[in-house]
């Protein structure tokens, strides 16, 4: 559990975060290091976690909730840094459709992030110094090994139930096609078995717009004490406007002005989407490291379960996972055809699927909100598992 | 007709095109100043301009195209600065869709741009320097009045059609708003009657990420010698990926390597969409000005019919020009629910109306490119306008 602390909200407190963060970690030493899938070896490993409820005496209540791009392992509790609620709070918690009264929920940050796994904002131990660009470039199967090795370390065999959206989403795939045996169930929401072309796109704007920033450094920065705030600013901006329906930003925003009258004739904001884009650029530079954005963004644009296991149906060949796969109508993001074609690779596998699509406005950020429905579908779906496993 | 020149293709050369195009222009001195709606007046104003076929004797045969956001008067011709063929070189010439065997065909170059017209880019009479941010804030009214003193000085009381897409739409909507007398037919193309606030917010990315830019010095980059060509070029990136649909992303790019067989786990250009997105973004900057592009997308953002003329109706009432209206099936930055508005619009004020939606699945850009459907209803329409207005 995260140790309270009240602390400014900056990104010096963000950066102490990397090293020495306020949630349990587990470090492997040179005696367990992680192959990556570049080739390289990434050694030391430290691996930042949350955990909520209580791992029951068999030890079959676990579930693995894996985070999104820039989500971290705080789930469910206030985060360190902003002192905002959990980006999962609707979700977990007692009595909430993952149930910390029934089940043992764990969250670590993954490997290349910046809230203590190890990343590109953690010292590297052999130099001294922030790792930067040293740090080796990661997939998405490279992060599912590092909380295999968590979940190994707190003496877990199978989980219960891997849980995820969007690049989290893609987790809980490699999860089930990595280690088939030791998944029960997976939720896999809002996502795809691989990054699209546009997908790609919109990730390559982000990237282009970080390195811009001279005060990026070719990514020694943090060695330099410079944070290129207004390239990851822009960068979070482009990425936020994918996140949301052209629907809800019309409802939220219109064409309203920002506390004004008239147009001012000038480059202010204006407009209030204007207000409130720049406002979610310069809060995200406050809590999350520009060389992170660079790195978990490669991971998503390499993902191809396909291409990785070469076929899909492949991916998931004599699967006895259950699955339930959620997408949201309004989310252009991660679309449900992309889901349909997980479905269809599943039904090849004859697996045990379950898949529903989520009538939403709110875009690919619904799996983040409040919807109901997709509560309802969480709940159930868990139940009736807890059911197949004999959960009390 | 452009002065045919060979020059390299760099920003300098560009950059001479603000003040000395290879158009035609024309000078309107203090004698004809420019009301904007800011409330300003805009003296002198420079109008740089392209014409095609001959004007006919009874000066009834002149079509005039508007260009989109970051397109020019070089319609029909290769690009001065590019020498790339014009923006509409499939559309418009001899025997094509707008036939300039037939029509009189002018295009100018909007207020605010940067490749003759007055704008951000031009020398400031009153200083002897570069305008930069000192250049008033213009709206697509105000680019459809300089348009008007154009006509007005070419001696054409009625044109014949007034025809454009994206934002060249925009200014055919405001054309048969503010002179309902001078257009006898338009035709707006993959546009809506206001920016919606998605639409606002991807601008407003690109001008941060402009503004982002330490070249950009507040706009006085001119004067210092500087381009920001960095901010412009992820402007551009991000900008770009808007125009393209999903489907036509995945049918170019895919997921494709760039000349390599493997990742490179690096964070080089590994994918084609990546590589083709950085070219775009690099070329861009080489033709366009930065500020010009913070000028232009101002005005896109500020364009709403509605609240300019009171309703949409209103901004119709008692037209008697023939309209056209062409949507495109997988533009999702001006999707086809747009034109409808304008179509129902048109209905309440009694108004003669057709209306395309285009099944393509080529986006946004479908009305820059080889669109068969497209270009036979461009045709039939002005042939029909033609045979009511008694052309030959």
């Amino acid at each position: 559990m995260a140790r309270p602390r009240a602390i400014p909200t900056t990104a010096d407190a963000a950066r102490l975060e990397a090293d020495q963060p306020h949630s349990e970690v587990v470090r492997f030493d040179a005696s367990r290091t992680l192959p990556l899938d570049s080739g390289q070896t990434l050694s030391p490993v430290q691996i930042a976690y949350q955990t909520y409820g209580a791992l029951n005496a068999d030890r079959s209540n676990a579930i693995l909730l894996c985070h999104a791009l820039t989500a971290d392992q705080h789930a469910a509790n206030p985060h360190p840094v902003t002192d905002k609620p959990g980006w999962w709070d609707l979700m977990v918690g007692p009595g909430l459709p993952i149930d910390t009264n029934r089940y043992f929920v764990i969250c670590s940050n993954v490997i290349g992030g910046c809230m203590g796994s190890t990343g590109p904002a953690s010292t590297n131990p052999a130099t001294g110094r922030t790792y930067g660009l040293d740090f080796p470039v990661v997939t998405i199967r490279d992060m599912v090994r590092a909380q295999n090795m968590l979940i190994e370390h707190l003496g877990i065999e199978t989980l219960f139930s891997v849980i995820g959206g969007s690049m989290g989403g893609m987790q809980v795939l490699e999860w089930t096609a990595s280690f088939p045996d030791k998944v029960f169930s997976a939720v896999p929401i809002a996502c795809a078995a691989k990054h699209s072309a546009q997908n790609i796109a919109f990730h390559e704007v982000g990237r282009q717009a970080v390195m811009a920033d001279p005060e990026w450094l070719e990514g020694r920065y943090a060695t330099e004490g410079k944070i290129p705030r207004k390239g990851l600013s822009v960068a979070r901006m482009a990425a936020h406007v994918t996140y949301l329906s052209e629907a809800a930003l019309q409802r939220k925003f219109g064409r309203e002005l920002q506390e004004r009258d008239q147009r001012t004739f000038t480059f202010d904001a204006d407009f209030q989407v204007e207000s409130y884009l720049r406002h979610q650029g310069s809060s995200f530079v406050e809590r999350f490291d520009a060389n992170s954005y660079l790195y978990i963004t490669r991971a998503m644009d390499y993902f191809d379960l396909a291409v990785d296991y070469g076929s899909l149906p492949k991916a998931f060949a004599d699967t006895r996972t259950r699955f339930c796969l959620v997408s949201f109508t309004s989310d252009w993001l991660f679309p449900t055809s992309g889901a349909r074609d997980i479905v269809h690779a599943l039904n090849a596998a004859a697996a045990n699927v379950s898949f529903v699509e989520i009538k939403s406005d709110k875009g690919h950020d619904a799996f983040l909100l409040d919807e109901p429905e997709f509560f309802a579908t969480v709940r159930g779906f868990l139940e009736g598992c807890a059911r197949a496993r004999g959960l009390p």
